[in-house]
């Protein structure tokens, strides 16, 4: 089956509130992870900044493990700026430049209908190709806390996962109770119209994820954690059946007991994949870390291993790629000045 | 065969020299031309101005042929900002958002080789597609003029052709004098350095086609007329067989007397075919006058007559087509206040 990967981009203020996100350095630093994550996929590492996105404690982007499956299975990977601060400096389709606000003060998305009829007519083009199967993963830092609002509005008591091994779950809930207070809406409110709800609380990633799927009318694997979640309620908000849909991403997010993957998914009704990769006996303690529930997922990793796997590859040749590609990020940080 | 086809746009500052460029209905509005052939691909009518592209004597733009093909054969088209004043209200690949300068004043194109890197990144992902073949069109007023001058850099006796029925050949030929002189270069000087041409005299059409034809290592038909013949004669210098490349445009620009289409593809060495399409039973002046050497080709008319005539449709039904959106434009024209 012939599979294109598109990675979309997506910005949200929100991933500046502090704590909220660790897809950065720092709040600041997470305006360039969505650039930086997609450069890092086409060069030995990003252009926009001297280094790879890692979170306040030095672990990797899971970009890395993106790369890594792409290396070994070598499928083609369009990277797609849905919504960001700034353009990646790599071929891009571009949808929109708006980010998200911060849905506390204001509206986070009024620019939903157009973002979703553009990326519509970017899908539709790629069902023209003889394109069998998308796989769409994302980079969206603070992107959980605003999947969480979405689904909240659609009436799933969702938690969603985080990059963090300790889920900020009660300032994201604070953080989305402000914003229904804002928009003076409640739980479960917006089940029937989730264009509002992605207008009052959701993300550029959001928005050219779902256009995109509307367009192309065969397979699509949405590469993600509970972000994909929301992503999947919307669908079926919008009256999409959900067969031709599944959600690949990993068993870091699977597995994590601060948020509800599994029980999710189900009430949704969308089928999921969960990449087996195993970091446990890396070389490195930023790679060791992802067994203890850091990062987890991102950057459509899971999918990524999706397609080695498909094409014939293990989760095990996957990880041992990581760990090379590792080291040479080590390698070319001790070589420079 | 699996084709795929690309619409690149270009701008640079040679179209608004008076009297070089009729591909708009002002020197100024030249300016707009790519992004509003993009959109009518898409739409009923452009986004970025009310009105499709049309010649000062209301000649309309190709794009309305490229525009019918693709609604008989279903191709699909990507669109690709190689460098424009401003980004089509389509979704599209952006290249670069650089315009080529004035080369009479200054280089064309300072940023040759980064356009050419981030399209041949581009071309490499679409390698891994199943795509058999691409047929790259464009969009670039004032492109005949930079395409001569870099044909002459090369060692080419070229004469590249016009829109207009009146080739403004003494005004090419003046511009061209004027930027030789400025970058003190005789006629065939840079033939081992097709970099340089580029640089000095170039278009990011041009440079974008380039990159994006040496990342896809398989057929590529280039779609278009004598700016065509710039870009295989540019491959050729850089080393490339032109025996995966052809060049497909339409009777009117082999047929012009007043370029050398014929004479310089011979003499670079690349085949060709033409686009046998005939409105001169057209309802329509408009559409007559292409008959008379008005417009002639562009936004890769031919090359999407092309991929028509490979379905199973003849330049007859092509040109049907047209007299019917033409129709269409004219209901809309009538209709609006």
């Amino acid at each position: 089956m012939e599979s294109l990967f598109l990675l979309v981009l997506g910005n949200t203020e929100i991933s500046t509130v502090p704590g909220i996100s660790v897809a950065g350095a720092t709040p600041e630093l997470t305006k360039l992870t969505p650039p930086a994550d997609a450069e890092y996929i086409f060069y030995e590492k990003p252009k926009i900044i001297d280094a790879i996105p890692v979170t306040p404690e030095g672990h990797p982007t899971p970009a890395i493990i993106t790369k890594a499956a792409r290396e070994l299975a070598r499928f083609p990977i369009i990277v797609i700026r849905g919504g960001t601060y700034l353009a990646p400096k790599v071929p891009h389709v571009h949808i929109s430049d708006v980010v998200g606000r911060d849905f506390r003060k204001e509206p986070a998305l009024p620019e939903v209908e157009d973002i979703i009829e553009t990326a519509r007519l970017f899908g539709e083009e790629l069902n023209k190709e003889p394109i069998e199967e998308l796989v769409i993963g994302e980079s969206t830092p603070g992107g959980t806390t605003t999947a969480q609002a979405v689904l909240w509005t659609l009436g799933y008591e969702a938690k969603t996962s985080s990059a963090s091994p300790n889920n900020p779950q009660a300032l994201k809930e604070q953080v989305i109770k402000a914003g229904f207070e804002r928009a003076g809406i409640r739980f479960g409110e917006l089940s029937d119209e989730p264009i509002e709800a992605l207008r009052q609380f959701g993300d550029p990633m959001m928005a050219t994820v779902i256009g995109i799927s509307l367009g192309f009318r065969k397979k699509v694997v949405l590469a993600g954690g509970t972000q994909m979640l929301a992503v999947a309620a919307l669908l079926k908000a919008l009256g999409e059946s959900l067969d031709r849909f599944m959600i690949a991403t990993t068993k870091w997010v699977v597995n994590d007991r601060s948020a509800t993957f599994i029980e999710t998914a189900k009430e949704i009704g969308i089928m999921s994949y969960a990449a087996d990769l195993d970091f446990s006996r890396s070389e490195f303690k930023g790679l060791r870390d992802y067994e203890k529930g850091y990062v987890k997922e991102g950057v459509g990793a899971g999918g990524a291993t999706w397609l080695a796997v498909k094409a014939g590859f293990s989760p095990e040749d996957v990880s041992r790629k990581v760990e090379e590609l590792y080291k040479q990020l080590m390698n070319l940080k001790a070589a420079s000045p």
